[in-house]
Protein backbone atom coordinates (compact mmCIF):
# COMPACT_ATOMS: atom_id res chain seq x y z
CA UNK A 1 0.00 0.00 0.00
CA UNK A 2 2.67 2.33 1.19
CA UNK A 3 6.51 2.67 1.04
CA UNK A 4 6.46 3.92 4.66
CA UNK A 5 4.72 2.40 7.74
CA UNK A 6 3.54 5.20 10.03
CA UNK A 7 4.56 3.14 13.02
CA UNK A 8 7.74 1.40 12.04
CA UNK A 9 7.50 -0.64 15.13
CA UNK A 10 4.05 -2.46 13.26
CA UNK A 11 5.34 -5.63 13.51
CA UNK A 12 5.89 -5.74 16.92
CA UNK A 13 2.55 -4.04 17.78
CA UNK A 14 0.65 -6.48 15.94
CA UNK A 15 2.87 -9.24 17.84
CA UNK A 16 2.33 -7.90 21.30
CA UNK A 17 -1.53 -6.90 20.56
CA UNK A 18 -2.15 -10.60 19.24
CA UNK A 19 -0.68 -11.91 22.15
CA UNK A 20 -3.44 -10.11 24.61
CA UNK A 21 -6.21 -11.47 22.67
CA UNK A 22 -7.82 -14.00 24.77
CA UNK A 23 -10.29 -15.43 21.96
CA UNK A 24 -7.46 -16.17 19.66
CA UNK A 25 -5.59 -18.60 22.11
CA UNK A 26 -8.80 -20.19 22.92
CA UNK A 27 -10.26 -20.98 20.03
CA UNK A 28 -6.13 -21.77 18.59
CA UNK A 29 -5.07 -19.14 16.68
CA UNK A 30 -1.82 -18.19 15.74
CA UNK A 31 0.07 -15.23 13.88
CA UNK A 32 2.30 -16.28 11.14
CA UNK A 33 2.91 -13.22 9.33
CA UNK A 34 2.83 -9.07 9.30
CA UNK A 35 3.84 -6.78 6.69
CA UNK A 36 3.09 -3.64 6.21
CA UNK A 37 -1.29 -4.05 4.89
CA UNK A 38 -1.31 -7.57 4.85
CA UNK A 39 -1.69 -10.48 7.48
CA UNK A 40 -1.76 -13.81 7.90
CA UNK A 41 -3.27 -15.81 10.90
CA UNK A 42 -3.71 -20.01 11.31
CA UNK A 43 -6.18 -21.64 13.00
CA UNK A 44 -4.92 -25.19 14.66
CA UNK A 45 -8.49 -26.74 13.47
CA UNK A 46 -9.87 -29.11 16.82
CA UNK A 47 -12.94 -29.79 17.89
CA UNK A 48 -13.20 -26.93 20.49
CA UNK A 49 -14.32 -24.82 17.54
CA UNK A 50 -16.78 -27.00 15.61
CA UNK A 51 -20.12 -26.37 14.96
CA UNK A 52 -22.72 -28.93 15.08
CA UNK A 53 -21.97 -30.88 11.49
CA UNK A 54 -18.07 -31.29 12.65
CA UNK A 55 -16.95 -28.08 10.45
CA UNK A 56 -15.20 -25.12 12.11
CA UNK A 57 -17.58 -22.69 12.96
CA UNK A 58 -18.40 -19.41 11.12
CA UNK A 59 -17.97 -17.66 14.30
CA UNK A 60 -14.70 -19.10 14.31
CA UNK A 61 -13.64 -18.40 11.14
CA UNK A 62 -15.36 -14.55 11.64
CA UNK A 63 -13.10 -14.55 14.57
CA UNK A 64 -9.63 -15.08 12.50
CA UNK A 65 -10.75 -13.57 9.39
CA UNK A 66 -11.50 -10.25 11.22
CA UNK A 67 -8.65 -10.16 13.22
CA UNK A 68 -6.54 -10.77 9.73
CA UNK A 69 -8.13 -7.45 8.25
CA UNK A 70 -8.01 -6.04 11.15
CA UNK A 71 -4.44 -6.17 12.16
CA UNK A 72 -3.87 -5.24 8.28
CA UNK A 73 -5.56 -2.46 9.20
CA UNK A 74 -3.70 -1.48 12.22
CA UNK A 75 -0.36 -1.87 10.68
CA UNK A 76 -0.89 1.17 8.40
CA UNK A 77 -1.77 3.59 11.07
CA UNK A 78 -0.02 5.63 13.21
CA UNK A 79 1.57 4.09 16.53
CA UNK A 80 -0.81 5.88 18.77
CA UNK A 81 -3.89 4.35 17.24
CA UNK A 82 -6.33 1.47 18.41
CA UNK A 83 -8.42 -0.45 15.87
CA UNK A 84 -12.25 -1.39 16.10
CA UNK A 85 -14.11 -2.94 13.84
CA UNK A 86 -17.23 -1.40 13.08
CA UNK A 87 -19.19 -4.11 10.75
CA UNK A 88 -18.16 -7.18 8.60
CA UNK A 89 -19.42 -9.25 6.35
CA UNK A 90 -18.62 -12.75 5.59
CA UNK A 91 -19.66 -14.91 2.70
CA UNK A 92 -19.13 -19.15 3.46
CA UNK A 93 -18.16 -20.56 0.28
CA UNK A 94 -17.52 -24.04 1.58
CA UNK A 95 -18.13 -25.58 4.71
CA UNK A 96 -14.23 -25.26 6.61
CA UNK A 97 -12.47 -28.37 7.48
CA UNK A 98 -9.11 -29.26 7.59
CA UNK A 99 -6.40 -30.02 9.89
CA UNK A 100 -4.57 -26.28 9.63
CA UNK A 101 -6.41 -23.56 8.04
CA UNK A 102 -5.20 -19.78 7.05
CA UNK A 103 -6.56 -16.43 7.05
CA UNK A 104 -5.13 -13.62 4.89
CA UNK A 105 -6.37 -10.21 5.40
CA UNK A 106 -5.04 -7.03 3.44
CA UNK A 107 -6.11 -3.27 3.43
CA UNK A 108 -8.42 -2.10 0.61
CA UNK A 109 -8.38 1.60 1.77
CA UNK A 110 -6.88 2.83 4.76
CA UNK A 111 -8.63 6.05 5.52
CA UNK A 112 -7.80 8.47 8.33
CA UNK A 113 -10.82 7.37 10.51
CA UNK A 114 -12.47 4.47 8.31
CA UNK A 115 -10.21 1.74 6.73
CA UNK A 116 -11.72 -1.16 4.38
CA UNK A 117 -9.76 -4.23 4.62
CA UNK A 118 -10.68 -7.61 3.44
CA UNK A 119 -9.36 -11.38 4.12
CA UNK A 120 -10.24 -14.59 2.84
CA UNK A 121 -9.88 -18.07 4.45
CA UNK A 122 -9.09 -21.58 3.38
CA UNK A 123 -6.63 -24.58 3.50
CA UNK A 124 -3.93 -22.63 2.35
CA UNK A 125 -2.87 -18.96 2.49
CA UNK A 126 -2.90 -18.87 -0.92
CA UNK A 127 -6.63 -17.22 -2.60
CA UNK A 128 -7.38 -20.44 -4.83
CA UNK A 129 -8.94 -22.24 -2.11
CA UNK A 130 -10.68 -19.40 -0.09
CA UNK A 131 -13.96 -20.85 1.96
CA UNK A 132 -14.73 -17.82 3.17
CA UNK A 133 -14.25 -14.12 2.04
CA UNK A 134 -14.39 -11.12 4.81
CA UNK A 135 -14.99 -7.63 3.97
CA UNK A 136 -14.80 -5.15 7.09
CA UNK A 137 -14.72 -1.23 8.05
CA UNK A 138 -12.55 -0.17 11.10
CA UNK A 139 -12.31 3.05 12.89
CA UNK A 140 -9.38 4.18 13.48
CA UNK A 141 -9.10 5.21 17.42
CA UNK A 142 -6.92 7.97 18.69
CA UNK A 143 -6.93 9.37 22.64
CA UNK A 144 -9.38 6.16 24.11
CA UNK A 145 -7.29 5.23 27.09
CA UNK A 146 -6.84 1.07 26.71
CA UNK A 147 -7.08 1.22 22.97
CA UNK A 148 -3.33 1.58 20.98
CA UNK A 149 -3.49 -1.29 19.27
CA UNK B 1 -44.10 -16.60 12.58
CA UNK B 2 -46.57 -20.11 12.22
CA UNK B 3 -49.00 -21.42 14.76
CA UNK B 4 -47.85 -24.99 13.74
CA UNK B 5 -44.17 -26.17 13.41
CA UNK B 6 -42.60 -28.16 10.68
CA UNK B 7 -40.66 -30.27 12.92
CA UNK B 8 -42.71 -30.57 16.37
CA UNK B 9 -39.66 -31.43 18.12
CA UNK B 10 -37.73 -28.14 17.17
CA UNK B 11 -36.60 -27.62 20.79
CA UNK B 12 -35.09 -30.70 21.66
CA UNK B 13 -33.57 -30.82 17.87
CA UNK B 14 -31.82 -27.22 18.72
CA UNK B 15 -31.26 -28.51 22.64
CA UNK B 16 -29.17 -31.29 20.64
CA UNK B 17 -27.75 -29.81 17.96
CA UNK B 18 -26.24 -26.90 20.48
CA UNK B 19 -24.76 -29.60 22.75
CA UNK B 20 -22.67 -31.14 19.89
CA UNK B 21 -21.00 -27.77 19.22
CA UNK B 22 -17.87 -27.78 20.19
CA UNK B 23 -17.51 -23.89 19.60
CA UNK B 24 -20.24 -23.24 21.81
CA UNK B 25 -19.02 -24.65 24.75
CA UNK B 26 -14.88 -23.19 24.10
CA UNK B 27 -16.03 -19.36 24.37
CA UNK B 28 -18.76 -20.12 27.40
CA UNK B 29 -22.05 -20.11 25.77
CA UNK B 30 -25.12 -21.86 27.03
CA UNK B 31 -28.36 -22.17 25.29
CA UNK B 32 -31.11 -19.87 27.19
CA UNK B 33 -34.40 -19.85 25.65
CA UNK B 34 -35.42 -22.03 22.39
CA UNK B 35 -39.51 -21.13 21.08
CA UNK B 36 -40.69 -21.13 17.13
CA UNK B 37 -38.64 -18.74 15.61
CA UNK B 38 -36.50 -17.29 17.87
CA UNK B 39 -33.98 -18.44 20.11
CA UNK B 40 -31.88 -17.30 23.18
CA UNK B 41 -28.59 -17.96 23.98
CA UNK B 42 -26.08 -16.48 26.20
CA UNK B 43 -22.38 -15.74 27.06
CA UNK B 44 -20.69 -16.12 30.51
CA UNK B 45 -18.02 -13.61 29.55
CA UNK B 46 -14.29 -14.70 30.53
CA UNK B 47 -10.85 -13.51 29.55
CA UNK B 48 -11.12 -16.63 27.09
CA UNK B 49 -13.36 -14.39 24.67
CA UNK B 50 -11.48 -10.92 24.97
CA UNK B 51 -9.99 -8.88 21.99
CA UNK B 52 -6.66 -7.00 22.52
CA UNK B 53 -9.11 -4.20 24.49
CA UNK B 54 -10.28 -6.22 27.01
CA UNK B 55 -14.34 -6.18 25.17
CA UNK B 56 -15.94 -9.53 24.11
CA UNK B 57 -14.40 -10.42 20.71
CA UNK B 58 -16.14 -9.66 17.27
CA UNK B 59 -15.57 -12.86 16.53
CA UNK B 60 -16.82 -14.23 19.69
CA UNK B 61 -20.15 -12.13 19.30
CA UNK B 62 -20.03 -13.19 15.65
CA UNK B 63 -20.44 -17.18 16.71
CA UNK B 64 -22.87 -16.39 19.52
CA UNK B 65 -25.59 -14.43 17.43
CA UNK B 66 -24.94 -16.18 14.02
CA UNK B 67 -25.88 -19.30 16.14
CA UNK B 68 -29.22 -17.69 17.82
CA UNK B 69 -30.53 -16.73 14.05
CA UNK B 70 -29.27 -19.96 12.37
CA UNK B 71 -31.40 -21.62 15.41
CA UNK B 72 -34.32 -20.09 15.13
CA UNK B 73 -33.87 -20.73 11.48
CA UNK B 74 -33.87 -24.21 12.10
CA UNK B 75 -36.92 -24.11 14.55
CA UNK B 76 -39.16 -23.41 11.33
CA UNK B 77 -37.35 -26.62 9.35
CA UNK B 78 -38.82 -30.20 8.34
CA UNK B 79 -37.25 -32.44 10.87
CA UNK B 80 -35.05 -33.38 8.25
CA UNK B 81 -33.37 -30.60 7.35
CA UNK B 82 -30.33 -28.94 8.32
CA UNK B 83 -28.94 -25.41 8.24
CA UNK B 84 -25.61 -23.97 6.91
CA UNK B 85 -24.75 -20.15 7.00
CA UNK B 86 -24.22 -18.61 3.72
CA UNK B 87 -23.25 -15.38 4.47
CA UNK B 88 -23.69 -12.83 7.52
CA UNK B 89 -23.22 -9.06 8.05
CA UNK B 90 -22.79 -7.66 11.52
CA UNK B 91 -22.67 -4.34 13.06
CA UNK B 92 -21.23 -3.48 16.13
CA UNK B 93 -22.48 -0.60 17.94
CA UNK B 94 -20.95 -0.04 21.21
CA UNK B 95 -17.96 -2.35 22.77
CA UNK B 96 -19.57 -5.82 24.31
CA UNK B 97 -19.02 -5.48 27.84
CA UNK B 98 -19.98 -7.17 30.84
CA UNK B 99 -20.25 -10.72 32.86
CA UNK B 100 -22.99 -11.94 31.10
CA UNK B 101 -23.80 -10.91 27.25
CA UNK B 102 -26.82 -12.42 25.37
CA UNK B 103 -27.88 -12.83 21.66
CA UNK B 104 -31.26 -13.12 20.88
CA UNK B 105 -32.23 -14.34 17.18
CA UNK B 106 -35.50 -14.27 14.85
CA UNK B 107 -36.46 -15.17 11.50
CA UNK B 108 -37.53 -12.38 8.93
CA UNK B 109 -38.34 -15.12 6.47
CA UNK B 110 -38.24 -18.84 6.36
CA UNK B 111 -38.23 -19.92 2.66
CA UNK B 112 -37.83 -23.55 1.60
CA UNK B 113 -34.12 -22.89 0.47
CA UNK B 114 -32.95 -19.71 1.99
CA UNK B 115 -34.24 -18.03 5.44
CA UNK B 116 -33.15 -14.35 7.06
CA UNK B 117 -32.61 -14.04 10.41
CA UNK B 118 -31.64 -11.47 12.68
CA UNK B 119 -30.06 -10.95 15.89
CA UNK B 120 -29.27 -8.57 18.57
CA UNK B 121 -26.66 -8.65 21.37
CA UNK B 122 -26.28 -7.51 24.18
CA UNK B 123 -26.42 -7.20 28.08
CA UNK B 124 -30.04 -8.22 28.33
CA UNK B 125 -32.48 -10.38 25.92
CA UNK B 126 -34.17 -7.25 25.32
CA UNK B 127 -33.79 -4.94 22.55
CA UNK B 128 -32.77 -1.57 24.00
CA UNK B 129 -29.25 -2.07 25.02
CA UNK B 130 -28.20 -3.51 22.03
CA UNK B 131 -24.51 -3.73 21.18
CA UNK B 132 -24.26 -5.88 18.15
CA UNK B 133 -26.85 -6.57 15.10
CA UNK B 134 -26.60 -9.65 12.87
CA UNK B 135 -28.09 -10.01 9.38
CA UNK B 136 -27.92 -13.80 8.40
CA UNK B 137 -28.89 -15.85 5.09
CA UNK B 138 -29.29 -19.28 6.08
CA UNK B 139 -29.47 -22.21 3.58
CA UNK B 140 -32.24 -25.64 4.47
CA UNK B 141 -29.97 -28.73 3.06
CA UNK B 142 -31.66 -32.25 2.53
CA UNK B 143 -30.26 -35.07 2.09
CA UNK B 144 -26.61 -34.54 2.83
CA UNK B 145 -25.33 -36.81 5.58
CA UNK B 146 -24.19 -35.46 8.53
CA UNK B 147 -26.14 -32.33 8.40
CA UNK B 148 -29.51 -32.71 9.73
CA UNK B 149 -29.38 -29.81 12.35
CA UNK C 1 -34.83 7.96 19.69
CA UNK C 2 -34.60 11.42 21.76
CA UNK C 3 -37.05 14.39 22.66
CA UNK C 4 -35.07 17.14 21.50
CA UNK C 5 -33.49 17.28 18.11
CA UNK C 6 -30.31 18.62 17.45
CA UNK C 7 -31.22 20.53 14.47
CA UNK C 8 -34.99 21.51 15.12
CA UNK C 9 -35.24 22.49 10.98
CA UNK C 10 -34.44 18.61 10.50
CA UNK C 11 -37.54 18.25 8.43
CA UNK C 12 -37.20 21.03 6.44
CA UNK C 13 -33.09 20.24 5.55
CA UNK C 14 -34.82 16.42 5.16
CA UNK C 15 -36.71 18.27 2.37
CA UNK C 16 -34.39 20.35 0.59
CA UNK C 17 -32.00 17.75 0.77
CA UNK C 18 -34.27 15.15 -1.27
CA UNK C 19 -35.00 17.66 -3.69
CA UNK C 20 -31.53 18.11 -4.62
CA UNK C 21 -31.03 14.41 -5.21
CA UNK C 22 -31.36 13.75 -9.30
CA UNK C 23 -31.48 10.18 -8.52
CA UNK C 24 -34.54 9.95 -6.66
CA UNK C 25 -36.42 12.31 -9.09
CA UNK C 26 -35.22 9.96 -11.86
CA UNK C 27 -36.51 6.62 -10.85
CA UNK C 28 -39.39 7.61 -9.74
CA UNK C 29 -38.83 8.57 -5.75
CA UNK C 30 -41.03 11.14 -3.61
CA UNK C 31 -40.56 12.19 0.25
CA UNK C 32 -43.77 10.79 2.22
CA UNK C 33 -42.57 11.69 5.85
CA UNK C 34 -39.88 12.71 8.26
CA UNK C 35 -39.81 12.35 11.74
CA UNK C 36 -36.83 12.28 14.44
CA UNK C 37 -35.25 9.18 13.68
CA UNK C 38 -37.48 7.64 10.94
CA UNK C 39 -37.89 8.64 7.11
CA UNK C 40 -40.50 7.47 4.85
CA UNK C 41 -39.99 7.39 0.95
CA UNK C 42 -42.70 6.43 -2.08
CA UNK C 43 -41.41 4.49 -5.12
CA UNK C 44 -43.91 5.00 -7.90
CA UNK C 45 -42.99 2.11 -9.99
CA UNK C 46 -42.86 2.10 -13.75
CA UNK C 47 -40.59 0.06 -16.15
CA UNK C 48 -37.77 2.47 -15.93
CA UNK C 49 -37.06 0.91 -12.62
CA UNK C 50 -37.43 -2.96 -13.83
CA UNK C 51 -34.59 -5.72 -14.27
CA UNK C 52 -34.68 -8.05 -16.80
CA UNK C 53 -37.65 -10.32 -15.07
CA UNK C 54 -40.29 -6.92 -14.64
CA UNK C 55 -39.53 -6.87 -10.82
CA UNK C 56 -37.88 -3.78 -9.46
CA UNK C 57 -34.11 -3.40 -9.79
CA UNK C 58 -32.06 -4.12 -6.81
CA UNK C 59 -30.49 -1.24 -7.40
CA UNK C 60 -33.49 0.92 -7.26
CA UNK C 61 -34.63 -1.24 -4.26
CA UNK C 62 -31.35 0.19 -2.74
CA UNK C 63 -31.02 3.45 -3.63
CA UNK C 64 -34.28 3.88 -1.81
CA UNK C 65 -34.07 1.94 1.25
CA UNK C 66 -30.50 3.84 1.49
CA UNK C 67 -32.07 7.19 1.62
CA UNK C 68 -34.58 6.41 3.66
CA UNK C 69 -31.83 5.06 6.02
CA UNK C 70 -29.41 8.05 5.75
CA UNK C 71 -32.18 10.92 5.94
CA UNK C 72 -33.35 9.30 9.61
CA UNK C 73 -29.51 9.17 10.38
CA UNK C 74 -29.59 13.18 9.29
CA UNK C 75 -32.46 13.96 11.32
CA UNK C 76 -30.65 13.00 14.56
CA UNK C 77 -27.13 15.14 13.54
CA UNK C 78 -26.47 18.76 13.96
CA UNK C 79 -27.76 21.59 11.65
CA UNK C 80 -23.94 21.80 9.94
CA UNK C 81 -23.49 17.80 9.41
CA UNK C 82 -23.81 16.29 6.50
CA UNK C 83 -24.17 12.41 5.68
CA UNK C 84 -22.36 9.94 3.82
CA UNK C 85 -23.03 6.41 3.71
CA UNK C 86 -19.72 4.04 4.51
CA UNK C 87 -21.29 0.92 3.33
CA UNK C 88 -24.68 -1.09 3.40
CA UNK C 89 -26.11 -4.69 3.05
CA UNK C 90 -29.29 -5.57 2.02
CA UNK C 91 -31.18 -8.65 2.19
CA UNK C 92 -33.59 -9.24 -0.85
CA UNK C 93 -36.71 -11.05 0.81
CA UNK C 94 -39.11 -11.75 -2.44
CA UNK C 95 -39.52 -9.91 -5.75
CA UNK C 96 -40.35 -6.21 -5.24
CA UNK C 97 -43.57 -5.85 -7.47
CA UNK C 98 -46.45 -3.24 -7.26
CA UNK C 99 -47.73 0.06 -7.91
CA UNK C 100 -46.48 2.06 -4.96
CA UNK C 101 -43.59 0.76 -2.85
CA UNK C 102 -42.34 2.06 0.82
CA UNK C 103 -39.24 2.34 1.94
CA UNK C 104 -39.16 3.24 6.00
CA UNK C 105 -35.66 3.90 7.42
CA UNK C 106 -35.31 4.26 11.23
CA UNK C 107 -31.82 4.74 13.56
CA UNK C 108 -30.59 2.24 15.49
CA UNK C 109 -27.63 3.82 16.81
CA UNK C 110 -26.65 7.47 16.53
CA UNK C 111 -22.99 8.07 17.52
CA UNK C 112 -21.01 10.82 16.75
CA UNK C 113 -18.86 9.97 13.97
CA UNK C 114 -20.91 6.58 12.97
CA UNK C 115 -24.54 6.16 12.91
CA UNK C 116 -25.88 2.71 12.41
CA UNK C 117 -28.97 2.92 10.17
CA UNK C 118 -31.84 0.26 8.63
CA UNK C 119 -34.91 0.17 6.59
CA UNK C 120 -37.28 -2.23 5.22
CA UNK C 121 -38.73 -2.01 1.70
CA UNK C 122 -42.02 -3.29 1.00
CA UNK C 123 -45.72 -2.50 -0.51
CA UNK C 124 -46.62 -0.94 2.37
CA UNK C 125 -44.99 1.45 4.85
CA UNK C 126 -46.08 -1.46 7.58
CA UNK C 127 -43.42 -3.76 8.53
CA UNK C 128 -45.40 -7.08 8.02
CA UNK C 129 -44.48 -7.12 4.13
CA UNK C 130 -41.12 -6.46 4.04
CA UNK C 131 -39.42 -7.56 0.72
CA UNK C 132 -35.72 -6.02 1.44
CA UNK C 133 -34.07 -5.09 4.57
CA UNK C 134 -31.02 -2.90 4.53
CA UNK C 135 -28.60 -2.14 7.65
CA UNK C 136 -26.12 0.93 6.62
CA UNK C 137 -23.50 2.50 8.32
CA UNK C 138 -23.39 6.73 8.06
CA UNK C 139 -20.73 9.08 8.34
CA UNK C 140 -21.48 12.44 10.23
CA UNK C 141 -19.41 14.91 7.64
CA UNK C 142 -18.16 18.21 9.61
CA UNK C 143 -16.92 20.98 7.96
CA UNK C 144 -15.91 19.29 3.99
CA UNK C 145 -17.62 21.83 1.58
CA UNK C 146 -21.13 21.30 0.11
CA UNK C 147 -21.25 18.30 2.14
CA UNK C 148 -24.13 19.63 4.98
CA UNK C 149 -26.90 17.70 4.53
CA UNK D 1 -13.30 -20.08 -13.81
CA UNK D 2 -13.90 -22.80 -16.77
CA UNK D 3 -13.43 -23.55 -20.10
CA UNK D 4 -16.15 -24.68 -21.01
CA UNK D 5 -19.23 -22.45 -20.59
CA UNK D 6 -22.83 -24.64 -19.63
CA UNK D 7 -24.67 -22.10 -22.27
CA UNK D 8 -21.83 -21.28 -24.67
CA UNK D 9 -24.46 -18.12 -26.01
CA UNK D 10 -23.88 -16.91 -22.53
CA UNK D 11 -22.07 -13.41 -24.53
CA UNK D 12 -25.94 -13.24 -26.53
CA UNK D 13 -27.77 -14.24 -23.65
CA UNK D 14 -26.56 -11.25 -21.11
CA UNK D 15 -26.80 -8.67 -24.13
CA UNK D 16 -30.05 -9.37 -24.50
CA UNK D 17 -31.18 -9.83 -20.70
CA UNK D 18 -29.44 -6.40 -20.03
CA UNK D 19 -31.07 -4.51 -22.87
CA UNK D 20 -34.67 -5.68 -21.09
CA UNK D 21 -33.52 -3.70 -18.04
CA UNK D 22 -35.24 -0.43 -17.82
CA UNK D 23 -33.44 0.50 -14.86
CA UNK D 24 -30.38 0.29 -16.88
CA UNK D 25 -31.14 2.39 -19.49
CA UNK D 26 -32.99 4.95 -17.07
CA UNK D 27 -29.68 5.79 -14.54
CA UNK D 28 -27.57 5.60 -18.14
CA UNK D 29 -25.63 2.59 -18.07
CA UNK D 30 -24.33 0.56 -20.85
CA UNK D 31 -22.60 -3.05 -21.14
CA UNK D 32 -19.18 -3.15 -21.94
CA UNK D 33 -17.82 -6.27 -22.29
CA UNK D 34 -19.28 -9.89 -21.22
CA UNK D 35 -16.51 -12.80 -20.82
CA UNK D 36 -17.34 -15.97 -19.07
CA UNK D 37 -17.02 -15.34 -15.07
CA UNK D 38 -16.41 -11.73 -15.65
CA UNK D 39 -18.50 -8.93 -16.90
CA UNK D 40 -18.34 -4.95 -17.68
CA UNK D 41 -20.72 -1.79 -16.96
CA UNK D 42 -20.24 1.75 -18.06
CA UNK D 43 -22.35 4.33 -16.61
CA UNK D 44 -22.54 7.67 -18.24
CA UNK D 45 -23.06 10.12 -15.44
CA UNK D 46 -24.71 13.08 -15.27
CA UNK D 47 -26.80 15.31 -12.89
CA UNK D 48 -29.83 12.51 -12.93
CA UNK D 49 -27.91 10.19 -10.91
CA UNK D 50 -26.63 12.61 -8.42
CA UNK D 51 -27.50 12.59 -4.39
CA UNK D 52 -27.18 15.31 -2.59
CA UNK D 53 -23.85 16.61 -2.89
CA UNK D 54 -23.47 16.35 -6.44
CA UNK D 55 -21.52 12.98 -6.00
CA UNK D 56 -23.09 9.44 -8.21
CA UNK D 57 -25.86 8.22 -5.64
CA UNK D 58 -24.97 4.94 -3.82
CA UNK D 59 -28.18 3.28 -5.38
CA UNK D 60 -27.04 4.10 -8.93
CA UNK D 61 -23.60 2.75 -7.72
CA UNK D 62 -25.00 0.13 -5.99
CA UNK D 63 -27.49 -1.16 -9.28
CA UNK D 64 -24.38 -1.00 -11.90
CA UNK D 65 -21.88 -3.30 -8.82
CA UNK D 66 -25.10 -5.47 -8.35
CA UNK D 67 -25.42 -6.12 -12.13
CA UNK D 68 -22.11 -6.73 -13.25
CA UNK D 69 -21.87 -9.00 -10.24
CA UNK D 70 -24.98 -10.76 -11.08
CA UNK D 71 -24.29 -11.38 -15.11
CA UNK D 72 -20.83 -12.42 -14.47
CA UNK D 73 -22.59 -15.09 -12.09
CA UNK D 74 -25.10 -15.78 -15.18
CA UNK D 75 -22.30 -16.47 -18.00
CA UNK D 76 -21.43 -19.71 -15.62
CA UNK D 77 -24.91 -20.90 -15.91
CA UNK D 78 -26.93 -23.34 -17.81
CA UNK D 79 -29.16 -21.93 -20.89
CA UNK D 80 -32.13 -22.64 -19.17
CA UNK D 81 -31.53 -20.81 -15.36
CA UNK D 82 -32.11 -17.50 -14.40
CA UNK D 83 -30.19 -15.34 -11.63
CA UNK D 84 -31.64 -13.40 -8.61
CA UNK D 85 -29.94 -11.47 -5.45
CA UNK D 86 -30.10 -12.75 -2.75
CA UNK D 87 -28.41 -10.13 -0.69
CA UNK D 88 -25.15 -8.13 -1.57
CA UNK D 89 -22.91 -6.08 0.74
CA UNK D 90 -21.12 -2.58 -0.57
CA UNK D 91 -18.54 -0.45 0.80
CA UNK D 92 -17.99 2.99 -0.46
CA UNK D 93 -14.86 3.68 -0.01
CA UNK D 94 -14.76 7.63 -1.78
CA UNK D 95 -17.39 9.34 -2.98
CA UNK D 96 -18.31 8.45 -7.02
CA UNK D 97 -17.49 11.21 -9.36
CA UNK D 98 -16.35 11.78 -12.83
CA UNK D 99 -17.59 11.35 -16.75
CA UNK D 100 -17.63 7.74 -16.95
CA UNK D 101 -17.40 5.14 -14.36
CA UNK D 102 -17.31 1.71 -14.67
CA UNK D 103 -18.16 -1.38 -12.69
CA UNK D 104 -16.50 -4.87 -13.27
CA UNK D 105 -17.73 -8.02 -11.79
CA UNK D 106 -16.58 -11.44 -11.16
CA UNK D 107 -17.18 -14.67 -10.12
CA UNK D 108 -16.18 -15.74 -6.40
CA UNK D 109 -17.64 -19.10 -6.47
CA UNK D 110 -20.41 -20.63 -9.06
CA UNK D 111 -22.31 -23.02 -6.50
CA UNK D 112 -25.06 -24.80 -7.96
CA UNK D 113 -27.69 -23.19 -6.19
CA UNK D 114 -26.12 -20.28 -4.63
CA UNK D 115 -23.21 -18.24 -6.50
CA UNK D 116 -20.53 -15.67 -4.88
CA UNK D 117 -19.35 -12.27 -7.03
CA UNK D 118 -17.89 -9.62 -6.85
CA UNK D 119 -17.57 -5.85 -7.99
CA UNK D 120 -15.53 -3.29 -7.94
CA UNK D 121 -16.99 0.42 -9.25
CA UNK D 122 -14.32 3.39 -10.41
CA UNK D 123 -13.14 5.72 -12.86
CA UNK D 124 -11.45 3.01 -14.97
CA UNK D 125 -12.37 -0.70 -15.54
CA UNK D 126 -8.59 -1.52 -13.43
CA UNK D 127 -8.78 -2.16 -9.99
CA UNK D 128 -6.08 0.38 -9.28
CA UNK D 129 -8.76 3.00 -7.96
CA UNK D 130 -11.73 1.77 -6.85
CA UNK D 131 -14.55 3.84 -5.04
CA UNK D 132 -16.86 0.61 -4.09
CA UNK D 133 -16.42 -2.71 -3.61
CA UNK D 134 -19.66 -5.23 -3.96
CA UNK D 135 -20.17 -8.71 -2.78
CA UNK D 136 -23.60 -10.43 -3.43
CA UNK D 137 -25.52 -13.50 -3.16
CA UNK D 138 -26.96 -14.77 -6.35
CA UNK D 139 -29.63 -17.59 -6.48
CA UNK D 140 -29.96 -20.15 -9.53
CA UNK D 141 -33.52 -20.33 -10.60
CA UNK D 142 -34.74 -22.92 -12.30
CA UNK D 143 -38.11 -23.64 -13.90
CA UNK D 144 -39.86 -20.26 -12.56
CA UNK D 145 -41.79 -18.55 -15.58
CA UNK D 146 -40.16 -15.50 -16.67
CA UNK D 147 -37.35 -15.60 -15.30
CA UNK D 148 -34.09 -17.50 -17.66
CA UNK D 149 -31.67 -14.65 -17.39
Amino acid sequence: MRSEPKDPSYGERVRLSFGKQGQMATIGASLVRVALGEVEIALSVSAAVFQQHGFVHGGAVAAIADSAAGYAALTLMPATAGVLAAEFKINFLAPAAGERLFAVGWVVKAGRTLSVAQSRFGPSAAARTTVALLTATFVTIEGREGVAD
